[in-house]
């Protein structure tokens, strides 16, 4: 392991142990990164939705509280067309439910990101800002938004969940690679093809994608605890990105009844469901999962999956129920334990 | 490693390398089981087809050849009722490939296995035989068989796709549990639930199952080299059984168009059917498995789902092609390489 930790990966980024927080819009909190980057990880804060302003303030904020990398994180997929017809079938199957709810079935807010998030005032704010690492997930931005990163000389990673898609971003000059096997929570990174029926379990596409390209791998899906850890450096991976964990974290800022399921969860109550967004992503099976099941042929694409449904998931969550929320959560669900993220990135290296 | 090898399992079976050869119904010789035996691993030679008269012979033919121990393997499901209806609506389904090869469709066999196969024969032919080993797939034979099992020592396997599978097998008396990761290839083990969706990757699997028995594990699934055996042994697996390698050994018996199927297939070709038994099932995806991917409703139960496909399977694997055939293998195919049974072995063992 003493060799491992002294892999170039580790030591360009100045990371101690190879443990990544994973970026989880919307649950990732200031002091979670911080305690992280402190704790000798990368810590990973989530920009997709934050004005470019906010983004180098944050960065700069960040900064103050920790010496260690910092990674920013941007959805990186492109623009989407509507599709009215799809939308008005898709809004009929999810109707009953405003019903039960009691809302209004026209209250839903237009749909956020049909334009890449990833544009000209996000490159800018990075170049004023400087983070260590940007992650992607969902590929890559333009070729010429890389190339500006590049000049900052920002550690660029993005997700594979194939061997294809991780040959396709170290050509588009990616310098990690994150291999996000079958078992990882939340959305699939997948850009050039979303038949889960190619994606591999973690234990398989690790070592195939370490062979398959010359950039650093880090392993992600199912790892939950130290020998998780152990297993991925085993696999070939220079270090390991872990989300589910950090969310059982008292920084992840998770609404209570989401943090009640993860704390009932067990590994093999997840599913993968495209019915929250349009894309596929792993949650903790409920009554909404199970309701429409049968009903994803009918799913609008991504991104306009994720207005239909947030009156449902806010008005649901404020009424204390995890019933139809997306309980984001990977099949290492049952390892999380309620500590702290420093503690946690300890406790993760300490078997490595 | 060292304090691995040492572990009570592999102690109690005179294993000296952490490596069990799948039975693999039809594919394994006997020189394979001997030559796994002979470098320290534990060969197993699938006896659900054999007569039982056979299955004392063929334990008595290797005894002669290897000091090392041996498993003797059986399929445990239950009886099975034929559906008229059913069958005919599938026959129908695969009446288009019957026309094709120029077969009659009234040609197929009586199923075979629609009563358990391991009954008072087999189990007098092991007591008269006594294997070190043995192991069972799609759960257990019924108890008082299990007992007689016990009371000649053997050491009795089975495996466990999800966590209350591994409790229940414990709890049934099984004295280590295979647990088998969804990137396993060939028929998936479950007996409690055939829903994939509640089904783990190895990664997530096997500690998680660790954690659940007190029984020792072998970690399955997506294990093609060297590093997946440190992997799962950092997992908490006390050894590690392959299939899909041992597959590309000389020593195994694999008509050749399945044998360059093997050859030519990434991990990712792979998919989960039911089309060639009734139960899942992960094979290298062919022209027959994309044609019947949305026939699988109409799917007869197992075991008839084998009778319906004999004739298509035996009549394609003569005229060369690939196309029809089962072609068992796990996400792990990438690996594969065309050595011997005790070198795979060898190499398997070494960097773990």
């Amino acid at each position: 392991m003493a060799k491992r930790l002294s892999n170039a990966f580790l030591t360009n980024l100045g990371m101690t142990t190879p443990i990544i927080q994973a970026p989880m819009t919307g649950y990732v909190s200031e002091a979670m990164v911080v305690a992280v980057s402190n704790a000798g990880g990368l810590g990973s804060l989530p920009a997709t939705l934050l004005p470019p302003d906010t983004i180098s303030e944050s960065i700069a904020a960040l900064r103050k509280r920790t010496q260690g990398p910092i990674a920013v994180n941007f959805l990186a997929h492109s623009a989407a067309t509507p599709d009215a017809d799809r939308d008005a079938v898709w809004r009929a199957r999810l109707a009953p439910f405003f019903d039960e709810l009691g809302l209004e079935r026209d209250t839903q807010p237009p749909s956020p990101m049909t334009v890449p998030v990833f544009g000209e005032a996000q490159c800018a704010a990075l170049e004023r800002a400087r983070p260590d690492v940007v992650s992607f997930h969902l590929g890559l931005p333009a070729e010429h938004f890389v190339a500006r990163l590049k000049a900052i000389r920002a550690t660029i990673l993005s997700s594979a969940t194939t061997v294809p898609e991780a040959r396709w971003l170290e050509e588009h000059r990616c310098d990690a690679i994150i291999a996000q096997g079958l078992e990882a929570g939340g959305h699939r990174g997948s850009f050039l093809s979303t038949d889960l029926a190619e994606q591999g379990g973690t234990m398989a596409l690790v070592p195939q994608i370490v062979d398959a390209v010359r950039v650093p791998v880090v392993a992600s899906g199912g790892i939950g605890d130290a020998r998780g850890v152990a297993a991925a450096i085993a696999l070939g991976a220079s270090a390991v990105q872990l989300g589910t964990a950090f969310l059982f974290c008292p920084e992840a800022q998770v609404p209570l009844p989401y943090r009640e399921a993860l704390r009932k969860a067990r590994g093999m109550d997840t599913v993968v469901t495209t019915i929250y967004s349009g894309l596929p992503a792993r949650v903790i099976a409920n009554r909404f999962t199970r309701a429409l099941r049968d009903a994803q042929d009918d799913m609008v694409a991504f991104p306009f999956g994720i207005a239909a449904v947030a009156p449902l998931v806010g008005a649901s969550l404020k009424a204390g129920s995890s019933d139809i929320a997306p309980l984001w959560a990977g099949q290492g669900v049952g390892f999380g334990q309620s500590i702290g993220a420093g503690e946690l990135v300890r406790r993760l290296s300490a078997a490595a």
